[in-house]
């Protein structure tokens, strides 16, 4: 059946993991687009994928006649044009909390450490997989300290990052705690984040949307 | 006068120049408290200002007992709170427009290049001055580079980034190309940057947000 929605995406992609998760949250049908990340130098460079995007990053997100790009402005696109569930809470205060939680990730953590940061620092400086290991490691464990920090001394904390239904917080720290564990950062001093994870993990709208469910992913080894 | 809403800032931190432009358009009265990033190996760090904000990150917005973090999200809480003149579109797809191109520079751009990037380039592979302004140069440009693609194809933009008011891409941009100055990124292939960047310079909501026109700002050397 064709779907109004398409999502260009690239199944281990942080940042096509949030609009997935959204847009299974919202209930909403699309089809997916992959978009190989590394094959043939990058399929996000292809001329047609750069008239579409012109950052040529994941995702894009195409709606009817609008062509979206930046999973934040697609998050907050997405709760504008599909209200319920909601994404954000009500009030100016707690929007205020869970969009601030939401960009410790999406702002100070996840553009640090994507593929294109990771072959910058390569041809840059010549940090190998270690270096590069140890790179991901520093942004992660700051930010995710930061994150934890903020959860446990907010009184909006509850199963999720905010109350007790997953939002937009929960879609931008699952797929971070999914490339941290990728990763192999420490997560032990991080007992909500931990919690609110394994409590997302437990959702359909979240299994769905994990990497290795995409049609883009490649068969496990044998 | 004691002012509700506190400002901790640096002058030359563009994402505490966001937010005094956005002040500064809503004609709202703030009082700025300087966090000095640098000195003393930076006060960001002291205990005091850590329990207002765990990332250890300027700028933090205190409105009488709401402690206000992430400066997109400042952005977002002022809009809501007082909505007049406003930062976005009403319409859902030119909402989504303005947020995506303001997240081009807040997600893709900044924070590749803000103090502790370039002070962690510098301890972890011994990046010179010079290897960090070519850091900063390839960042930049190619954020900028999409920015003015953006732009260029867009019905929307007029005078600033969309329409002939400015909004929150307005408030993302020029603090985006002060800094491209100081680094001396090429600007010449982005005529609608430059253009919009002149515009808002004639306002005196942008001119009073500058860095050198803040408190903190060190004296002109003579």
């Amino acid at each position: 059946m064709a779907s109004d929605l398409v999502l260009y995406s690239y199944w281990r992609s942080s940042a096509a993991f949030r609009v997935r998760i959204a847009l299974n949250l919202k209930g909403l049908h699309y089809e997916t687009r992959a978009v190989h990340l590394v094959r043939d130098g990058g399929e996000q460079h292809s001329a047609a994928y750069a008239a579409l995007n012109p950052q040529e990053l994941v995702p894009t997100l195409v709606d009817g006649e609008r062509v979206l790009t930046q999973s934040m402005a697609i998050l907050e696109y997405l709760d504008e044009t599909h209200p319920q569930p909601p994404l954000l809470p009500t009030d100016q205060a707690g929007k205020a909390h869970v969009r601030a939680l939401s960009q410790v990730i999406a702002c100070d953590v996840h553009p640090l450490g994507n593929l294109r940061v990771l072959q910058q620092i390569g041809t840059q400086f010549g940090a190998d997989d270690e270096q590069k290991a140890a790179w991901m490691r520093h942004w992660v464990s700051a930010g995710l300290h930061a994150f934890e920090t903020m959860l446990a001394k907010s009184k909006y904390t509850g199963r999720y990052c905010h109350g007790d239904t997953p939002g937009m917080a929960d879609v931008c720290l699952v797929p971070q705690v999914y490339n941290a564990r990728r990763w192999k950062v420490p997560l032990g001093d991080y007992p909500n984040i931990l919690r609110i994870d394994a409590a997302c993990a437990a959702q359909q709208a979240f299994h769905d949307a994990m990497p290795e469910q995409q049609p883009d992913a490649p068969s496990p080894s044998v």
